[in-house]
């Protein structure tokens, strides 16, 4: 679907993308630390498909349950209980990301 | 769901929870106004699922149709035009709670 | 002010205020409730002048403090930490009401 | 589905739909721009139903891609990367409209 | 303060910066229609200050009081009486805006 | 005024504040990532008493101008250009504290 947002003939919107891409690099700040600042801008602003993901990224970027629980506890409290239903799928995706990557026990 | 976020290991988040459901308890203001605040306030700021729990709630307070749909109404005059996707599924959520709860008439 | 919006030659405009005034009239609801869903509603959309104008129709309908702090403690549960500046502004407003109003005791 | 929020008995809400109706009516400006402000006012509040309906009006009015994809990107620069996932599925219903009213060339 | 902005040393805040500025410039639409997007955008997502500059650049552009108070009820219809506030500071913001333009007629 | 919500008689709102405060203190994850997320979610939500504590909190945390220009702008391309007035408020806040925090130089 991006590709096809990047295919439209449109110059604003592709400069946008490639800038919302960078902002999430390398900086002053390390990459996982501006994950998690995306995490938690998606959570109190209320986007699943956003929430979802920064939560991939920051799975990948290496945080532990405990260390996304607490990033998701301050988006909980400053966004309030209107957060919830978000936290909750959001918690759904982090147990299934966490079901892909677990090795096989059997 | 609740419970899966309970078991989840942070203290925070579990507070919140027990803060969120004491909120709606008996207090200076009866339950059943404090139900209805919680509707209209999860109208205005547009979230289903909340709408929906404080419906179902509502109903069991006992309100009439009328009642909700006129506190309905101060939230689609106070959260304009945006809220009426949601409203459209409130009432529809309304329609299968009274259906549910309605004698058997054959 | 108003009455300048109202002189304003935009039709759809005097109406939205017109149907704004009808919404917290007496109804299925009594006023006073109608006007504690307003001023919860204000509270988790953050609006300062919104909260000040129901929070002095709400004492002029007669609710205690107690009961205006509960509502607002709803509004502040399901809005979130951000709601805090507009809730200690309301609290101020609340008591400047109250000392106008109250007996000279001197 | 309007049809059973307008049978429902709360002269409010019926008011504001006529309301609603009215806005995009022609006046001082024409019902093309009232339909691409309802387009970009319901992107920056993120409401994928709202966004349908303008989209759909707007191609009614005769608006080019080019034109409709400039005006999203005014929406994704005012409301930021957190509009993403509505302009996305506001692109792929423009696709889906263009392929309904495109001739058939087989 | 615009330029104490561009002279901090971040690249994203300047391309950003860079970007909202182009959106605005002429394309696919005229600067015109942009000028009243950004108008309605800024009036539903209630930031006085956006709004004055939209206005600001929206009399320039030549709209008569008719047309943008038109405007205005889209975004008021939109957001709903939360608007309010905002909508009496930019009707404010117009009078000013055209007093100062205005031939000194004594 | 933190005392006077404080010395309130409503035992959730002092539960809230309670609760609000625990969620920055050191646990999983550091005191300084939490106040930048604290930092960064305030300003997508666009609230200015919100993002001066959470600024002041940063600084005392050690952060350099360079390290909160970053998180900034990470706000401000998932906010959008509706927080620029606020972004621009929050780097004057800055220079505030950094002037104030100065060796005299004399």
């Amino acid at each position: 679907m991006n590709e096809r947002i990047l295919e439209a003939e449109n110059l604003e919107i592709r400069r946008f993308f490639a800038l919302d891409s960078r902002a999430y690099e390398e900086g002053a700040l390390p990459v996982n630390t501006k994950e998690l600042l995306g995490l938690v801008a998606s959570l109190v602003l209320r986007c699943d498909d956003c929430i979802t993901y920064h939560l991939v990224r920051c799975v990948e970027e290496g945080y532990t349950d405990a260390e996304l629980l607490e990033a998701c506890s301050v988006g909980l409290i400053v966004g309030g209980s209107i957060v919830i239903p978000h936290l909750r799928r959001a918690i759904a995706t982090l147990d299934e990301l966490r079901a892909e990557t677990s090795p096989d026990v059997s």
